[in-house]
């Protein structure tokens, strides 16, 4: 029995489009109020989440799509899943709402064994500690600091040493050496976050940084390859050979230490674009000569879609990375680490308030836990394996169209890009309109993102839609 | 029948300490089982969320505690609050749960009534707009941006203006004028969030700050004032106004603009520290005289525990401030705003991938809801004036001990001082072992954060244990 078709039983076999023009008119009355006290101008439509069931999704008109967007890459094991629901409805649930903890200082009795049969079972192998947070810039950034407290006191000399009169004095002014001169450096393209030291580290758009000041931190270029990655095999090299040389150019050359870098192991937000194991282990070797630590962003790649738990295990860096970063599909967030020393040399300095969410940590629990049951990582890995092979069809027919499709090895994590931003956006509308929910990326790329229930029979679907609304642009 | 009554009937009437020893055995080896794991260092003791009950929280050990805590003030109803339960495991609460939306592409179709009968209508007056995000630091961050984008566009000359050709790619390297030179303006010892951006106005305390990168931002003075506020009210005034003197100073000679100024109605973390109403009037008029954007800081001081639902209406500064932020007791966290033009001219600059989460927005309904219905203002303004009265007394008998009492205005937000950090520490752990949970800021001081459900009865219970740790001293 397929996997969508056990936990919804209800599930449409195709999309059900009823109103002459997508957005329809109750999406287009209900935007308009909503945005009277809240900005809605980034919306597709109203979504009804009462009626989307498994791979579909409802909007308040009564149109239903298939989703391969899925909240921009947040829903893991479809909407309604009767799993989640129960978790949802649980006692442990009620409790974790009603009295949501200040976790360092006041941590639950079931904190450990939510984590260890969840975030913890789930965590890259050697990943023994983890510290939670609320969002993916919130995960991105503790992991900063964590990176920066730690090659503070390298600098320092060890854990046992003080800080200094003048670090003490000058913290206070927002002037070294107390506050870091060190950087954290990030790849041309990357996406890391919104916040003021995730969005420092983001490379992706200028409209997303544009007014808002940042560090002067550096970046360095990620490879810009050819697709398909085996055909272009050589160039593909070269190219990841290059980028290294610059990133250790960068490295060298940075008048402040780089105390970490990030990088996605496919490069979400800014296109989706991949780099092979080439570039990612020379990533881990020059990093180690010099010092620095490496920080892996699974926060839109991680939990199964990849065709792994984590989107990097594919690559064998080895020794693995010294952080990995998650959030959007696990609906909990944070950072796994492999090092104690990590975590500061003293109490309440990675600290806040909530320091995660119980609740959410549920959650991730019960999607590892049926990722694992379900077997959905070889699900994604299949239903991507068709995926690539169909769409391939299509990018042949339609060359011109539909071109530089990837993510042959990365289970549904795929993409193509199309002519223009133009021809791009008149794609994911027509799709919108035939019954197919999907999601741009990049300048003009187009990223898949279903959950992980998302099978052969959505894929057919998918593709049929595709191909219409590519022949028709 | 009293409110702590009638929500907890099982309440109980007083502490229950079982083990010899605070924290007990269980707690001990828990927390070292949990470290290995989780970074528990600042840990009082494991929660027993289940048995928590009202202000009572109990912990692992079977040792129940009143709580004038409450999560670092972040539980408003009391624990196991029978309405919150009710939200948690209605059908409302689990579909939000399970499909959690990008809420900016794909809100729900209940998000804008969820918001009007919960976020929107507890606003403070004139606040028409929110934008909703997952905790303090985010909240004020997101502030942050909203203010320097419109300040940026104000330079520009105008919404319809384009960026520039030198913007757009200045930006990318994180250089202006793309990436911004403007600044955010913080008082010493506020404490505004641990991310880069709110960190970088976090003047509190060196080990909140060291080792992270800060902005060059500016700081300015926060009144110093002597307590009772009447008794002093000549020095203070004059101290106020030699602190507004000094911000205009700063404001003046700051060598680039400063966007927005942040602060809190009563500085919490930095030490209770208060001001009155000729400090914050005199900020709003000089704001408005150099064009400066006034974000109002309630993360901590909001929702109702100051005998108002927002603590800065104390001050009845007018025009109103232009941002409020909220966070801890609502749960849900985010900004309100009056101006429309703090939503940015275009989609997509404001923005991420969650937006906020409805499931908190269904707990801030429920909060809003709750303190309506059964006037939990009122309760902490009655709790409030009983508990400065006993304490008052308990000061008077020991002024060298337990001196500075504030808050006379202020609800159950009541802090005071005590001679050194070593004794607040004994105090507070004296406190624990005799059955009250009571939390320090500042340097050497106590503040009081009980939940909007805390009693004249439970201030009877607090004071009682408060005289006898002091005694004890």
């Amino acid at each position: 029995m397929s996997i969508a078709a056990k936990y919804f039983p209800n599930e449409p076999e195709k999309p059900v489009i009823k109103t002459e023009t997508i957005p329809g008119p109750v999406t287009v009355k209900k935007l308009e109020e909503l945005g009277q006290v809240f900005d809605n101008r980034a919306a597709y439509f109203i979504t009804d989440y009462y009626n989307s069931i498994g791979n579909y999704i409802a909007d308040a008109d009564g149109n239903l799509y298939l989703d391969a967007y899925a909240q921009i890459a947040s829903i893991a094991l479809g909407y309604n899943n009767p799993e989640i629901l129960k978790a949802a409805k649980s006692d442990q649930m009620a409790v974790a709402l009603a009295n949501r903890p200040a976790l360092a200082c006041f941590p639950s009795t079931d904190y450990q064994s939510i984590l260890e049969e969840g975030i913890l079972a789930a965590a890259p192998k050697g990943f023994t500690h983890v510290w939670t947070a609320m969002t993916g810039s919130d995960a991105n950034e503790t992991a900063y600091k964590a990176a920066l407290m730690l090659q503070a006191q390298k600098r320092r000399g060890g854990a046992e040493k003080p800080f200094s009169p003048e670090e003490l004095t000058s913290v206070m002014n927002n002037e070294s050496p107390g506050a870091s001169d060190m950087a954290i450096l990030s790849f041309e393209k990357g996406f890391h976050g919104r916040l003021f030291g995730s969005l420092s580290t983001t490379r992706s758009k200028a409209i997303h940084k544009l007014d808002i000041p940042a560090f002067n931190w550096p970046k360095a270029p990620f490879p810009s390859l050819k697709y398909p990655l085996e055909k272009y095999a050589e160039e593909n090299k070269a190219e990841e050979l290059k980028c290294l040389e610059e990133f250790e150019k960068v490295v060298t050359e940075w008048p402040t230490k780089i105390a970490a870098i990030i990088v996605e192991p496919i490069q979400s937000e800014g296109g989706d674009n991949h780099a092979t194991s080439i570039f990612f282990q020379g990533l881990r070797d020059i990093t180690l000569k010099h010092d620095i630590l490496m920080i892996v962003d699974e926060v839109q790649t991680g939990v199964g879609a990849s065709g792994r738990m984590w989107c990097h295990e594919i690559y064998n860096i080895s020794p693995a990375p010294d952080m990995v970063t998650f959030s959007k599909k696990f609906q909990a967030a944070g950072f796994y680490f492999r090092d104690a020393a990590l975590q500061p040399n003293q109490p309440f300095r990675q600290f806040n308030t909530w320091c995660g969410d119980p609740s959410k940590a549920i959650l991730a629990r019960t999607i590892y836990q049926e990722i694992k049951a379900n077997n959905l990582i070889e699900n994604a890995k299949e239903t991507g394996a068709y995926l690539y092979e169909k769409l391939s069809a299509v990018s042949s027919a339609y060359p011109e169209k539909l071109f530089n499709l990837r993510g042959q090895e990365s289970g549904t994590f795929i993409a193509w890009d199309m002519p223009s931003a133009k021809v791009r956006d008149d794609f994911t509308r027509k799709c919108r309109s035939l019954g197919l929910n999907i999601g741009g990326c990049g300048d003009y790329s187009v990223r898949l993102r279903p959950t992980l229930t998302f099978e052969k029979k959505h894929a057919a679907v998918l593709v049929d839609i595709v191909e219409k609304a590519v022949s028709q642009l």
